[in-house]
């Protein structure tokens, strides 16, 4: 196959740093080869093994998601604990899901007896199943992005219920629950960077050589990257 | 922002769908700035709170690419009694790995502790972070494929003895080992199905609407979508 043109090398670089987590969303339905696309496009992650230990539980029964979005409101308020003063504050006014107005939910589960138990590249980390089904939502996620769509993974919320309200059965087990639909806007940065929740990185800080805490070599690598310049 | 053209949409779905896990290596070195874009796009991973939990550790040292390959070689060995028959004679002729062709290993952390332990969103499961994780390693394996660079997973290895190795301080821990570089070749499917390892699932089968095992509503979704159309 042949190389990537610039403006294909662009579009996967536009994915990758104008991905947001979305929390609000428009009613506007997403057409169903749409939806197919996103999910084809999970289906094309890596796994180990080649074991596809994914499920797609498409939600939009309107009395299924109001039975979420009020366990995920209680999960919200528990979880309020964590903070206090004025991040507390903060906390209490942040959106934190659009369960309700995004018009696809998704549950992506695993099953980490596909295939098995004999599973190649499996033998000492098991986990490397949840892995695979990680990298099958950022493509996902990505395809949602390239295609205007939006995405917001929902992790305050309790698996047990999830399953019970899905009829999961053992030994599958939900990973992701997501929003998906047309955003309000994407905005230019992570919402919780913009509020002032906590800075970027610097990725230069984050790049070691041949061991922990080494920086001998890669002082270059950091400084060469410009989001900015990928995004011309 | 605007609109995707088709082409940037294109190549965001090439990525996706030509993506390989990529074991055979050409020795042509890896130039900084096009390393440097491949972190630059796992750091715009998503990540739970916005913690972004990772560091990346680059190893180009040869006396330390064999130590992790004799690990790699062991851990491959002591697999194989996961299999027998016909299915061990394939598992032993397989390629896991291309650590010592590969200019460029990597080796992706998860720290836990990141601007915790209040962190939005990590209440219930903990393990988000992990997942954040693996997000970012599949954003710098898509933008490798676009570069024309290929990159392999190797999860045949103990990460107790690479933590030793590469000197990762707790509660820090590897979640990904990764090799980089030019590639033999892209194959046009995954290995493991091209040589009748496991087949690829077919998308129908996966998923499911408002439940699981339910169909109702979702039969035409993954008539819908064919790889094929995607890369024309």
């Amino acid at each position: 196959m042949s190389r990537f043109s610039a403006e294909e090398l662009r579009g996967v670089y536009r994915a990758v740093l104008t991905r947001r987590d979305v929390r609000a969303f428009r009613s506007d339905p997403v057409a169903q080869p749409t939806l197919a696309r996103l999910l084809l496009a999970a289906h094309h992650g890596p796994s180990v093994g080649f074991m596809q230990p994914w499920n797609f539980i498409v939600i939009t029964d309107l009395a299924l998601k109001r039975e979420i979005h009020a366990m995920v409101a209680r999960e919200k308020e528990l979880a309020a604990a964590d903070f206090s003063g004025p991040r507390r504050e903060v906390y209490d006014r942040l959106k934190l899901e659009g369960i309700l107005e995004a018009p696809v939910n998704l549950c992506v589960t695993c099953d980490p007896e596909r295939f098995g138990p004999g599973v190649i590249g499996r033998h000492t980390i098991r986990e490397t199943d949840v892995f695979s089904v990680c990298c099958a939502v950022q493509n996902l996620w990505l395809a949602a992005r390239a295609e205007g769509l939006g995405v917001g993974w929902v992790s305050i919320l309790r698996n047990d219920l999830l399953r019970a309200l899905l009829k999961i059965p053992e030994p599958v087990f939900p990973v992701a629950y997501l929003c998906i639909g047309y955003p309000e806007r994407f905005a230019s940065r992570p919402e919780l960077e913009e509020i002032g929740w906590a800075p970027r990185v610097d990725l230069k800080e984050l790049i070691f050589a041949n061991g922990w805490g080494r920086r001998d070599g890669v002082e270059a690598l950091a400084e060469a990257a410009g989001a900015e310049d990928l995004l011309r």
